[in-house]
């Protein structure tokens, strides 16, 4: 069997995000992908996916790949899957991956961005594609908030209280804030993400960000290991995945 | 009677451009503006647009005017239309005008931007956001070709045929074009502009862009004034209303 590696970039507003869901009426992209690649092959094919984005979030350069006994050249993948595929859903690049490769497994980071749009009224063009806030932030704060996340840490303070992974330790391994216009850029590297980790690191930098939260209490409320001490959980719509990082 | 000057902001997709068509079935962004501020105002309120935008076309900063009696202080009309438009359409600001201002006649000029995506393969979030060209553009000859066009010219080479404006002789005061990444930004500045003449100025630089055509044939097509010489229109989902420029 063949190894096919996809990189996709979604729109996930009209999406239960990534995963199947048994119960749920929406559809998901792996259950969409699925769809298209097993009208193009004619086979029950199985998706692998870097991870699960939550409904509504967006991405760049999310990865996947699949097993197959079908010859279409690898290449060849993202142009035949574009025509099946709706059109917010897109396969950037096809490749021929090494027989062990695994989307997830394989990973060694991942990147995600968030954009915030704070300003007076809310945006038009960007209802679906950034978290607006009512309020100018602060963004020299934010960032200085950031700095005491990067690195190696106990993130129990900043999962979802339904995360089962086994380790709240993660590290992140760079992280930046960017101001352009009235909208504000998180962008954040680390080895792996804990449920809604991205999403509640937004929300409780732009606590900062409005002035409710000073940068220090965000080193308080990562020694806590305590969700409740954490802000809000910031909506998925703003959320990115950037890209899935391998090893060379 | 008072007259209210607004900053609009909308995304296009969904809309048969401004101006209220009698045959269309589709909505326009002046019916629904106009239908918010009659159910806001309870009076029959004409707006006046400083243009019409084709169908699909977005605006970051698009003006309009109105006169009404009703008191509503002149900043709180962006936030009560808000809550009354659909989320595709926000009001970033509203002040009081001068009794004389008219969005368009008093306007001394307009900034477009067009937005091109040139790589392998479409994207799923800019689907309705940018021109897609399946060839990567060759920004510098590109750039080289839009230099002809800076300047008080006669553009009939770049009007739609069916444009009924009286004089063709139009002053591109300022152009630029960007890459970023895959994306091609296109922005132009002039005192006025014809029907289509962004996207046929567009369609023209792709050509260079993608060596079909060398930067000094712009300047050909030009001096040709006729508009069979030129590119073809790009499709108007890249093109923005950046905004409209007033005297101080």
């Amino acid at each position: 069997m063949r190894n096919i590696k996809l990189i996709l970039e979604y729109d996930g507003t009209n999406y239960h995000g990534w995963q199947t869901q048994a119960r749920s009426g929406k559809a998901t992209i792996q259950d969409t992908l699925e769809l298209a690649l097993t009208t193009l092959t004619h086979e029950k094919v199985i998706t692998y996916s870097s991870g699960r984005t939550d409904a509504g979030v967006h991405a760049w350069g999310h990865v996947a790949n699949f097993k197959t006994a079908n010859t279409i050249p690898a290449t060849a993948w993202a142009p035949a899957l574009n025509h099946l595929l709706p059109p917010d859903i897109r396969i950037l690049a096809s490749e021929e991956a090494a027989p062990d490769f695994h989307a997830r497994y394989s990973a060694s980071g991942k990147t995600y961005k968030y954009l915030i749009l704070g300003r007076r009224q809310p945006s038009a063009l960007y209802r679906n594609f950034a978290w607006y806030i009512n309020a100018p932030l602060n963004v020299t704060n934010m960032r200085k908030g950031l700095m005491f996340l990067i690195g190696r840490h106990d993130f129990s303070a900043f999962r979802s209280s339904g995360c089962r992974a086994k380790s709240p330790v993660r590290t992140i391994l760079s992280a930046s804030i960017k101001k352009r216009g009235d909208f504000v850029e998180l962008q954040i590297e680390a080895d792996a993400f804990l449920q809604y980790m991205v999403r509640i690191i937004t929300g409780t930098l732009t606590e900062v960000g409005v002035g409710r939260y000073r940068p220090d209490d965000v080193k308080r409320i990562l020694a806590s290991r305590d969700r409740k001490e954490a802000g809000r959980t910031a909506p998925p719509h703003g959320l990115y995945l950037v890209s899935v990082n391998y090893p060379q």
